[in-house]
């Protein structure tokens, strides 16, 4: 018997531990595993011998792993070389080789999936029996070939709840304001979107939403903020961080340098500050904004409960799908005709990675200001069902790794 | 009989309806009330002739307003003139009178608790029998004479929450970053000290608290943070909003003016971002802020049970202690000896108004960067119990306010 190894990497979801779950729990029950390891950060870790055994999990640490937000196992931002000749992939199977291991699931994003079809092809070129699968996870929603990505619905349902808590709390004063909440995505406005999942009646804010898949323009906002401000004093507008202008520039890109990430991606943050400084200019209303920062990728006070079953059935479906010797593929969620239900399926990794999945134009209305009754139909069903984490004094109680 | 009328004033909290939840509850229950109305908007709108019928709540409007997040009957930042001779005051008097008002009953801040004290010295003048009582409600916990206000347990539950959070995302990184998260409380620095419950073991994150009570240093700020550094990868550091230097001005405070409300407090925020820039500046390690924004005072997807039934029984208390004749006075929470319960008392409003309760120094430690042991115990017990909202469709149901 092969031993099987799993790591994450990218940046968290309230999720991402669920997947991980979801495999050791299918790894313990199938039986054909012989060692179940983590990647202690991911592949970077795994290079420098950072692993653990996650064979002695009991049935109460995958059920607190379930609901625990932030990567359990630690994460990486590494980037594998172009050079398929680089020694580093000689390094990374002669670990694999030593370490027994027969099955490599990895969880996460767009950038993971590149680590999953650089290794897999290396897998062939070396004639390598190891087989490389990868767990989709991402708030933005953004992998292609699949109907969604686990950690979505959860984000979408805390998006959604905190703009619905936002208007109840702006609608208190008998005087026109502007409130501009910051919602991730990067270039994909799905969790933007899910703002509108908000409204308790028709009419009720958000009253605007800025996608970067629409260009932003400034005067049209300008417009179109004074026109809702004269149907209502309080106007909720939810804006992505990756909104651009005509220039194909950032909104919130000013002149100094963006920091980077390793994959050269440019951290976003501060469109909403740009608006407010736009509406406080301009139209000289009460205005006020903030970035829903971090808080909206690792909520475990509003998990969708579909989101965290979703996530623990792709991790298994993962596990009995590198069993049956597939490699080089993702698992995608295939959304069934009919009442909401979906299938696991794979799809080859190398048609995913590196791509992004943005929200149809055709799902935005026709001033771009606004989802569509399709995009609510396609979003609505991902944040149903409420999961309470287990509590400790009155907080949540989370799964830790040690020897941190 | 008499009837009664009741008001929300200043910021709403995620608890303020469940005052007046428990006002309703108690007048209905009561029998001794002939009608109970609301005033629109506080009291600015009471002089506008908006009021609404508050008789005709059911069981089911009481359940539900109970954990709806906003101010319910809408809120107001009005200040009553200090000139006692003012027109302003008849006005008041003749539409209490001429809805056969006997009873007042205003749920607030320091700011509102000022016009419960105006009020009652105007019916002392006048010789009027109406009686003036102030219910109270900051999530800031400012007021003094009280243990605690409500609003505060839940937003206290609602940061310690989500910098738990937080902190389990940002450990996912093998790398040295920091993270500073703003917390609201104006000058005072009880809900910044109640990040400390997020710590899951001895030394974990938050590292570092700011609070509004301790003169804020660069220096000695840049010592700790590379401290902190030295000890773990991932520094979380929450701040409040209103902390100042050594020359007295907020540390949000930039060049231009900055907004101002009607009881000339100044709107704070970017405190987060000041330290964003310092750190980024003097240390150079990978850092980003927040602020955690509105939604840390309207949040009901973490409710604390204690606070939501605390503030429930306070507004019980006032329409009890207003059939008992008492004006002039503010609920009070009186904590008990031995295992955590409180007992509704009252306190004399003028000693209350326009007044602040910070954290006293020796509830920090000797460097000002965290809260001691004595102010844990005294914040942990509020936080408790957990009380979810109704849903429908995967959000919280609230009280909607017809005719808006």
């Amino acid at each position: 018997m092969k031993n099987l190894i799993v790591g994450q990497s990218g940046g968290p979801t309230a999720v991402i531990n669920s997947s991980l779950a979801g495999v050791i729990n299918a790894a313990h029950q199938n039986g054909q595993v012989h060692k179940i390891y983590g990647m202690i950060h991911g592949i970077e870790g795994f290079l420098k011998g950072e692993i653990m055994d996650l064979g002695s999990f009991s049935e109460m640490d995958i059920m607190l792993l379930k609901t625990t937000p932030g990567a359990y196992l630690g994460s990486c931002r590494f980037k594998l070389p172009m050079d398929e000749q680089s020694p580093l992939y000689d390094e990374i199977f002669k670990q694999l080789e030593q370490q027994n291991i027969g099955y490599f699931l990895y969880i996460g994003g767009n950038d993971s999936m590149d680590t999953v079809s650089k290794l897999s092809k290396q897998a062939a070129r070396r004639g390598s029996e190891i087989v490389f699968l990868g767990v989709p996870k991402t708030v933005d929603n953004d992998l292609v070939l699949t109907d969604h990505t686990p950690g979505f619905g959860s984000a979408a349902k805390y998006i959604a709840t905190s703009v619905r808590n936002v208007v109840a709390d702006t609608d208190a004063y008998d005087m026109k304001s502007v409130t501009i909440m910051e919602v991730m995505g990067r270039h994909a406005g799905w969790l933007t979107g899910a703002a509108a999942l908000a409204r308790r009646f028709a009419g009720d804010n958000p009253a605007l939403l800025y996608l970067p898949e629409a260009i932003f323009r400034e005067e049209e906002f300008i417009k179109a903020v004074n026109e809702e401000l004269t149907k209502r004093n309080s106007v909720v507008i939810c804006v992505s961080e990756g909104i651009r202008g005509e220039d194909g520039k950032f909104i919130c890109e000013s002149g100094s340098t963006m920091q980077e990430d390793n994959f050269g991606h440019k951290l976003l943050s501060g469109a909403a500050a740009r608006l407010e400084e736009i509406v406080a200019k301009r139209i000289g209303v009460k205005v006020r904004s903030f970035d829903c920062g971090l808080t909206q990728r690792c909520a475990s006070q509003s998990l969708s409960k579909t989101d965290v079953e979703e996530a623990f059935t792709a991790g298994s479906f993962a596990l009995e799908s590198a069993l049956a010797g597939q490699t080089g593929k993702m698992i995608t969620f295939i959304r069934k005709p009919g009442d909401y239900a979906v299938e696991c399926s794979l799809a080859d990794v190398n048609l995913i990675c590196n791509q992004e999945k943005i929200v149809p134009l055709s799902w935005l209305n026709f001033k771009q200001t606004d989802v569509t009754e399709e995009f609510i139909k396609y979003v609505r069903p991902l944040i149903q069902g409420e999961i309470n984490p287990p509590t400790e004094d009155g907080l949540g109680r989370f799964l830790i790794r040690k020897n941190r």
